[in-house]
This record gives C-alpha cells, structure tokens and sequence, in this order.
C-alpha cells in the first residue's frame, strides 16, 4: 500500500482504501447550489442543461411499442442497426456530407461518449487539452483516466467570447492524446467558426492528436439551421471523434441517449468499451430516438423557438442591470454573464436561492475560468423567465 | 508519445494514437461463437445469459406509465429515492437484515456496478484477486483500470465445484484491492457456503480489502429461497460490496439496471462517479424496476421454476453421453460441462453452430479455467431444450 493511499483511506475513513484518483473527484458545484434550494418548492430552477418541457409522446410512443413488442433483450453494443442507419442518414442529410452507418456508435448519453473516448485515448502520465469554461464533466473524465486536464479558457471581452488559437496549440506537447473543445459552448455559446474548426483538425492531423468535439448543441442554434461542424472537414480516416445527444434537441435528458461519430475503424475499440461499462443501451430506448431522429424535426422547430424567446427575455431583464456584461449566444440555451464585483460565484449562487428564490449555476463550475460569471438556462417558459428575472434584481441591481 | 503507445498505434492503424491498455483489449469469445451463426434462424441460441421470456408486462406497465408522466428529466445521481427504499426493504425481506437506503445505490446494470466499483478501488500497479471460471467482463474492468487480475480457479472433481481458501488467501499481496466472487457462480453454478463467506469477509476485514461479491444469480436457485450472501455476515462499515441485478430475476436484461450494497459512506463516491459515467440511469426505467422489485415475487417463481424445468431437460439429455461430466447446479440457469478429448473450447463451440445448429459459449470465454467445458444457458423452453440436445448428439456422443 502506498502511503499516499494509506492516508487519503484514513482521511475519508473507508473500509480498506479506495483508488486515490477516485476518492479526490470533485463534486459538483451545481449540485452544491441545488442542495441549498431542495425541497422548496419556490425555487425558479434554471440551474441544470436542460428545459422545462417533458419528451413529445411520438418518441415516448415508439418507445413504448417497441418495449410492448418485447424488445427487452441485450443487444448490439454500438446500438440496434435501424438506429445507426438514421444517424448516419441524418448526418448525411444535416451536414450535406458522406457518413456511413460504421462510423456511428450509438452510446448511453453524450457523458458516456465522453467517458468511453477518454477510457479508449487516455491514460496515466497523458494530457488533454480542453477548451474552457466548459462544463466540468470531460475534466472529471481525464482524471478517473489519471490524465492531466490542460485548460485553455477562452476569453471574452465584454461583448464577445473569443480562442486564441496559437495559445491552444502551445498547450500541446508529446503526451497530448487529445483536444477538446465544445461547440457551441456550455456555458458562453461561443461557436468556434468553420474556419477554424479546419485550422485545428488540420493540427491534430499533422500531430497525431485526437479531436474530440462535444457538438451536442449543434441544433440549438439561432440564426443557421445547425452549427458549423468538424464533420465538414474530416475524412473517414481522420483523428476525430464528434460527440452528439438525444437530449437537448428532443428534450430526452432523462433517457440516456447519444451518438458518437468516429472513423470506420474506431468501432471495434468502442464496442469492446461499451461491453465493459454498459453492455448497450436498451433497445426499445432506441426506438424512441429511432423517432426523434426521423421524425423530430418539428418538435425541435419549436424547441428552438422557445429558446430564442426565452433568450430575448433574459437578455433583455439583464441589460437592466449596470453590473452585468454577457455576449448575445448564437447557439445553447444559456445566459453566462459576468457580474462586476461578484468574485465568489458559488456563494453569490447560493445567495440567489435563498434570497431571490431563484437557482442558476456558479461559474465556478466551469472552471477557474468561469469565475466570475453565472449561468442560467433559458429553455424554459417566458412567465418564468420575467419572473426570474425580477426576483434576482434586488442582488444584481 | 512512448515507443509502446507508437507501435500500438502503428499496428492499429489508428488514425492516431490509441491508449495502449484500450487497445489490448479482447473480443468477446461468446461473440466470436454468435458471429458463426450470425443471421441464421435456425440456430437454437443458449450462449448468452438470458432467457427467452420477454419482461414481464407489470413492470412495462409500471415504465410506461412514469414515460407518460413525464419522467424524463435528469434525476437522482443514485437512483429515485422510492426505489433505492423499495431495494432496501427487499433486502431486509430477503435476508432478514438491517439494510438502510443510504447503503443502497441504482447503476445501469450489473456490469456497470462492477465497472463504478474497479474505478473507485483500482489503479496502476494494483491487483485484484478474482474466483474462476468466471463471466470475463470483471477481468477486463480490471484491466481498463491497469490493474492486475489474479486469477483463483474452483477445482472440479468430476461431480462437483470446490475452491481452496488457502490457495485464494495466497494470492493477495500488499497490492491487492479487493477479492471479487461471483456466488451463485456463472458459469458453473457454485455456491460460496455461508460459512465460507463468513471467513472470507473476515479475511478481507482485517487485511483491509474489499470484497466485490456478484451475487446476480442470488434468487435462481432450487433448493431455497435465496443463496447465501455476504450481506448476512458484514455491517454498514465493512469492506463489503455486493453487485445486483434486475436482469436475471425479472427477464429484464435489456434495460440495464442494477443495484449496489455498499457501506453508508461509499455512497458519495458512487455518486461522483456515477455522473461521470452515465449520470444516473432513466427515472421511468427505475419505475419498472420498482414494480418489480415490489410486486415481481409471483413472476420470479415461476422463472425458477422453468429454469428447474430446463435444467431437468439438460441435464438427462446430457448423461446420454459418455464424454460429459458436469456438476449439477444448485443455482444459476447454466450447465457447464466438461467434454473429454475437447482441447478447443472454442472451435468446439463453432462447430456447434456450424455442424449442429445449437449456440453454446465455449469454456474457454470463462478463463483459462474454463478450457476443456462448454456453457449452455437453460433458461428456455423445455422443447427448445430437448431438441438442442438432441443436434448435439452427433458431436458429443
């Protein structure tokens, strides 16, 4: 036993000791806020990525049909067939690119996709670098996986968020097993334009290094019918690994659902993970997507349009505020604002619950690079947003 | 990048990198067997471990309706409160113990609950003793945590399984995590006496090791109510932690959910780590699950005693040939027999399916252990049963 185990086991007092890597996992700030607003039911929750809309009955009657037809066995690890020819099809039909059904592997939620590709890239004395403020998760992931997490934060300058490439690329050394990035981003919704999007997967090429992109806001855009992707630039053969979710464009956060798009040959490596951390997602979950995908078109119209209603609320109730700078998102459903002054965004959070009955995410959360700054989820009906609005204006007024 | 990681890559042929300990990892052998059979509807398929019983239509009810309640946001890191207090009722009902909720976490199946425990106690360096022959996804969780698996095999005399204690105390060193059992025993049936588990969990508590007992096949059993467990022995503060499963009991392989016993203060690192893995499994799902749990007595009476069915079925078929020893299995819903002469478990079991029609999982899938034996799961119908054996025949005469 190491002593370094051997202490850390006395400190948090276990049975016998646990993996030293595991017992220091940070927990989650957001949920720290949460836990100060539970059980009370006058709390405005917009702390957590998700909306106030329950999944439309189409998905949850193929689901349900598909569980009644007695689809309850194992089944494929990288998803049931059906499934993968719709995302490749909706790749294709998305994007305007060429994207076979061996690329797609179908994971249990964009979190077990993140999880999966660092089991599969990272190891101990490794890095990755990772665009920040994100959402804490990817960072949590490289260190399960003995990892080093490298931040490098974009940086916003009072209107607009903004990447210095050549400040990404000097993060990078010869343990680099991938990049990171997020876009549009949780929490700014600074997309990263195609341009560059080429620029680095032209980086990683040259360098061997993984690209890893979390694209699971790509439709919960305002002003194009999706976000520029990485898929545009890559072959089939290139080192990227595009991370997608039912969750946010169908309201499916609760079923545990996402896709990752890998080159042809990455399949196997994921199918052998997959065995090992889930055995698969359920089948009859997968005819619910199996709808969503195909028939979901609509539903996230309307989606969308409930965001960009919910945003131009938020905007609007902030811009009464002196204190408060946020660059106008183009893309996610979040409002990440600085507030001049507050330099303890966990507590200030806190605050807001107890005094203004109102629950948002420190930006803390996202990393030293967030602090400063509060989030809070727009994908939720106006009346409640207006009244949000005006409970916290005692505190940031 | 380290020379190990370069020729990894190279011999991959990834596009870029790979992590070594990822990349070694093996394909299923039970796999490589169905791959044989493969779009042929005439196979008779008893390699994998589950019947042929859809679930229940209670618990779909039970699903169903929370979907239709709109249940589909994120939820609780360790499952809804009503069904980790339903788990532990049933766990005070089935043992006669005190068993608090606070002890009790939901994971998304049984190999998940296993995968979250290896990241909370093993890493680079460590070992973990495990009893074979054994089902190989625990051997590779190990493994995608860079520990050491140690493998302990049960010995077979020809009638029946044994394990030497002795032998399995000797192989626990200074870096051993934790001892891992899988008792009701897949593949061979073996049962750890109560006795035998009293001075295990004895060992571990004072050479500080957790013991990681599976106990899925606890409730398919043919002489009792239920087998012995761990539990019956260890408090809220030993180094215990018992791994469940709906799967087996309630024909629910396919929805990926499980449970885990655990000491009171593990459950926030089961927490942490369950975010960072699938963040909790679908709230609508564990509804079907509380069904189950609280109303699935009636069901699970009847699945034991179809297995008892199958398992008569089985085992006289079998004793038409000579070449067979097997030991009758108390619990579980396998046979796994030795076949003399059979050196090649696995082009054995291929040409099965080839020749006879009959999917069966080769020994040899269980560890090295389980060369020379053959697997057959009898958790099907006595007719589909008796004409398996009747295809086998010709190979095992």
């Amino acid at each position: 036993m190491t002593d370094q185990t051997a202490s850390l086991a006395d400190r948090l007092s276990f049975a016998a000791p646990v993996r030293p890597a595991a017992g220091i996992l940070p927990s989650s700030k957001i949920g720290e806020v949460a836990m100060v607003g539970r059980g009370d039911p006058d709390v405005i929750p917009l702390w957590f990525g998700e909306g106030d809309l329950t999944t439309p009955d189409f998905i949850n009657a193929a689901a349900t049909k598909a569980l009644q037809a007695g689809e309850t066995f194992y089944t494929w690890q990288r998803g049931i067939p059906e499934l993968r020819d719709a995302i490749a099809a909706y790749t294709q039909r998305v994007y305007g690119i060429d994207c076979g059904p061996e690329r797609i592997t179908v994971s249990g939620s964009g979190m077990q996709a993140i999880l999966l590709t660092c089991q599969a890239l990272v190891g101990p004395g490794d890095n990755a670098v990772i665009i920040g403020p994100i959402w804490p998760n990817i960072v949590s992931c490289v260190e399960i996986q003995q990892g080093e997490p490298r931040m490098v934060d974009l940086t916003f300058d009072g209107s607009s968020w903004s990447l210095d490439l050549d400040r990404l690329f000097a993060a990078v050394d010869d343990r680099t097993r991938l990049i990171f990035v997020n876009t549009p981003n949780n929490p700014t919704g600074w997309t990263m334009p195609s341009e560059m999007q080429k620029a680095l997967l032209d980086f990683c090429r040259a360098r061997r290094i993984w690209l890893v992109a979390d694209e699971v806001y790509a439709r919960i855009v305002y002003d194009r019918p999706v976000a520029p992707s990485f898929l545009e630039h890559a072959g089939p053969d290139d080192p990227l690994i595009v991370v997608q979710s039912f969750s946010k464009p169908w309201a499916m956060t609760g079923w545990r659902l996402g896709w990752i798009t890998s080159p042809d040959n990455f399949g196997d490596l994921l199918a052998k993970l997959t065995q090992f951390n889930t055995s698969g997602s359920p089948a009859f979950l997968q005819h619910g997507a199996l709808a969503a995908i195909n028939e979901g078109e609509e539903f996230l119209a309307q989606m969308v349009e409930r965001c960009r209603v919910g945003r131009e609320v938020v905007l609007q109730g902030l811009s009464r505020f002196p204190r408060v700078r946020i660059a106008r998102p183009d893309a996610a459903f979040y409002a990440f604002f600085a507030v001049d002054g507050m330099d303890d965004s966990l507590e200030f959070a806190k605050r807001l619950v107890r005094e203004s009955k109102v629950g948002i995410a420190p930006g803390i959360a996202f990393g030293a690079g967030g602090e400063g700054y509060l989030r809070l989820c727009f994908a939720s009906a106006p009346e409640r947003l207006h009244k949000a609005m005006d409970r916290m204006a005692p505190l940031l007024a």
